[in-house]
């Protein structure tokens, strides 16, 4: 199935779940948010700032790659003992995130729900709509940062 | 539309793309390729090696992140200037990547299509099937390592 012992050294190299140690899934975590900001930065410049030119299919597969990793699971991602408590600098997660689960939880289910809608008003094509759904997605972000991400 | 003062300054760091600087290129791009590395473990942890179980949903939205992501117009984030040459220890792109575009190019364009195929299959959940496809689309991200990135 895999070709040579190139491919299955390469395959080595991905480390299974249950062996990542927490600075791997702090840089996972952090390279999901960072590339999502990436697509959250093209879509503001397309369709709220207008400082670029919109273009459906960019906006769209921008949305759809927000979407997508924020429906991955990176839930995964936040094992006890990852906050700044532990990790120093290379986190900003406060410690309060564990004391405070089921908040927690209930903005990543605000946020997924927002990107989603984000993807589907990005589907229609529709930059007023598109508009509206990438500023409710924004709160989103902004109300985990506030409450469980360190300045 | 955006809510508040506080929504207004989260956007206001996301940078538009003509601004970017070729640091934040290459983290952006790094975080993509990191974040795709995490799924493509996911996939073969339960997959390939069958030391996690099987659960589809999981490997559906692994397989969904990683094809999202491929396809969100990456291209964008590798500019002249960004290899190893100009940017030193920040990539390991090699600057043989610019002298040959057409084979990057085309690399590309065997790996996109071979994580969609991937995407396609685990929504399938036939196992032997995705196995086949995480093979290939291995395969597709070695091929461009061996060419273009340092070790």
């Amino acid at each position: 199935m895999i070709g040579g012992l190139g491919a299955a050294l390469l395959l080595a190299t991905l480390t299974t779940q249950a062996q990542l140690k927490p600075e791997e899934q702090i840089k996972y975590r952090k390279a999901g948010y960072n590339f999502m900001a990436w697509n959250m930065g093209k879509i503001k410049a397309q369709v709220v700032d207008g400082s670029e030119p919109y273009k459906k299919e960019q906006v769209v597969a921008a949305a759809n790659a927000i979407a997508a990793i924020a429906n991955s699971g990176m839930g995964a991602l936040f094992p006890a003992g990852t906050a700044t408590d532990k990790m120093g600098d290379q986190t900003r997660l406060k410690p309060e995130f564990f004391k405070n689960l089921d908040e927690a939880n209930k903005l990543a289910r605000n946020f997924t729900g927002a990107v989603n809608k984000l993807a589907s008003e990005a589907a229609s094509g529709d930059q007023a709509r598109i508009k509206t759904a990438f500023g409710e997605a924004a709160k989103t972000c902004k109300a985990c940062h506030d409450q469980f991400r360190t300045d």
